[in-house]
């Protein structure tokens, strides 16, 4: 058995923990990504912390451009992996789907939110390029896992969750996610800054009465009392899984929120009014022209510097309204991870553990022949049982919460 | 008669324009600059207002690299004026101060403020590069006036006022400068990004019993009344006049104090927070080497394009404390400037018209042999009575305010 990692960021970093410390179910382990020094550095980080379990197994660093397809299928003939996954960017998965179609092997990828506020790239038409895969890869005989992080990812299989054990019929899902930690900087991000600017200043797409609604970003928001964080301000945001919910569980409305903290957005706000959040080009009096979004990566901290000092917990999870025996019902299903315990398990920060524990989850439930039908899934289309017995069991654990069934209050925020 | 204006920004084009309403004592007006382009707009909005008095005096456009001694002093023997103005950047005061002594010729400029953030720069040095040319200007037979804007400039004509005919003795002397226009952008500066960005988050030097004191920016605040304006918070900053008000008018403590409301504040503490206000240069991941400050000025408004919409008031003075008599006395000397009405006569804002007619006040004063003495004069050193006894006739009109003579109250604020 043998998988091959591609990526090797901050989700990369915890996606080779957690595949070192399951390596006697998934076998050798190669690392590839255009910096083979990023690899290494990993390899250096797992077996510093003792991580890989089976230290028969090879754990190795190749060099590797995803976006080329030949140099893809090469490296797969090479490594001859059970399995691919994903672990770097999402602009990428096109190109290693497309190499592992050619090679005959399976796939797996964490996201696919490569920039949804750009026209054609929005909620409604995320999954295209991806889904377009289907009948090429039951053809060749393969598995595709698409989004198998946290959200999208567990979120999808806690409503998959719900549909199959808590209820008859699912009114509205929403997918709830704070971040209630503390990494001691005055502003900085938690994953590329370039990425989380532009995601968060989209428009929302939310899914309600058969139709796609689009909306400026933070103009809807309600409060939320998160479990162990405490009542939350979260806004709509467009979010790839809203997609592949409306797809493949049917509710009346479908909508992903995230928090910002006032001090957050007082922060988002000056940055956008002075044009630092701009996906265009400015240019300087000496001529040089330069991406602001750029400018402003090189200035904030580096998401993966954050790591050793945070502290607190983060709270996502699936809100789901509906009726289970003629009753009205709403439950909250929903994970707790703490950046002091995931830094102590793989040297990294909970946003990026909460994406790598669910891949390396999901890894684990094709290598046991759980999950591993031919042609391309989303999470919420598989069993979520296997899944939610293992995930506890590598570093994340999931609790339901009954709420008092009645609406919640979204509230409309006029723009400035 | 005849003037060489060198420079032909916000403060350029206001200068040009009073000189050209007062060519019938002034003469032929050249304005020279990098671009001769801006020189030649500046002229084209002249004509287009009909500012040009006196119709058969020449009005023309040349250009000239400022930091080249050579080129200014064949520039000024070519266009053989009675008086160079510098009213460009005062990075450049001292190679036209040099051009001026090697071809004779009398000089003004509006302020001295490079770069008063770094070491060898700040305020106890300020003035140490012009006053060097004291005895040259003597001895040249010409004559050398520093610091003709408002402030510095016409605050320490108020200063020398007050000197002169309301105290027997002075306490203290704050100047007092507050914009409360309204530009209608979410932020915008009134001149040049990097040098305002520069001069506000630099340590303020404020003279106080008998030695410099220097505190971080935005930690000594009162409140103060401004008449026509209403009360603001003013911060302690460092400023050129603190420097020469204490060498020529004595008192136990002089300060200089910028009002900034709070939405101005927090945008600035954003941007220093990030590090956008950074001097140093930052690395992109391609290489490319910026300066945050530069990628700030590219993405603001020009500060010239905010004239047009500008409405409400500035109050710029000078607060004195002292005796007279025998009795506490306290006066606020100062001036409102209307933006609507700098536009209209102008087209420009308050801001560079507060700076502009000063300068033409001043040239005034030497062209009438009110204040032509040989050497090199601050603004307090020269007698105030005709210079405030014009200024209002082009255009700044200025009223004394009796103030109940009690203590400021200074706030120490502490700093995050």
């Amino acid at each position: 058995m043998s998988i091959l990692q591609i990526g090797a960021g901050g989700v990369g970093w915890v996606v080779a923990h957690k595949a070192a410390q399951n390596n006697d179910v998934l076998g050798d382990i190669t690392i590839a990504s255009r910096s083979i020094e990023k690899c290494e550095k990993i390899i250096e980080s797992i077996k510093g912390k003792n991580n890989l379990k089976d230290s028969t197994k090879k754990l190795e660093a190749k060099a590797v451009n995803a976006d080329d397809v030949e140099a893809l299928v090469a490296l797969i003939k090479d490594v001859q992996p059970d399995l691919v996954i994903n672990a770097g960017p999402p602009w990428v998965n096109v190109s290693i789907m497309e190499a592992c179609y050619q090679a005959k092997v399976s796939y797996l990828d964490t996201s696919v939110a490569v920039d949804l506020c750009s026209e054609g790239q929005q909620v409604p038409e995320a999954y295209d390029p991806q889904w377009a895969f289907r009948e090429k890869f039951e053809e060749a005989g393969i598995t595709g896992i698409l989004g198998a992080g946290f959200d999208p990812g567990v979120v999808s299989v806690f409503a998959a969750y719900a549909a199959k054990h808590l209820f008859d019929e699912i009114e509205t899902i929403d997918v709830m996610d704070i971040n209630a930690g503390d990494h001691g900087k005055k502003f900085a991000t938690n994953f590329d800054p370039e990425t989380n600017m532009l995601e968060i200043q989209g428009d929302s797409f939310y899914w309600e009465q058969e139709e796609w609604h689009q909306v400026p970003c933070h103009t809807r928001m309600m409060e939320f009392d998160f479990p162990r964080c405490g009542n939350f301000k979260v806004y709509s945001m467009a979010h790839d899984e809203v997609r592949s919910l409306k797809e493949f569980i049917p509710a009346k409305r479908i909508e992903f929120w995230m928090g910002f903290g006032d001090r957050y957005l007082n922060y988002f706000n000056c940055m956008r009014d002075i044009g630092l959040l701009s996906a265009d080009p400015v240019t300087l009096q000496d001529g040089t022209s330069v991406y602001p979004l750029k400018v402003l990566k090189a200035l904030l901290p580096d998401p993966t510097s954050l790591a050793p000092g945070y502290t607190g917990l983060t709270c996502i999870g699936t809100w789901v309204r509906g009726k289970k025996d003629g009753k009205e019902r709403s439950v909250f299903i929903y994970n707790n991870a703490d950046h002091e315990v995931a830094y102590k398990d793989v040297e990294h920060q909970a946003i990026a553990y909460t994406t790598g524990v669910p891949a390396i989850t999901a890894a684990l439930q094709y290598f046991r022949g759980e999950w591993a039908g031919k042609g391309v899934y989303n999470m919420e289309q598989l069993n979520p049982d296997p899944f939610l017995e293992t995930m506890p069991t590598i570093g994340l654990s999931w609790d339901v919460q009954e709420l008092d069934p009645s609406e919640p209050v979204i509230h409309h925020l006029d723009k400035e």
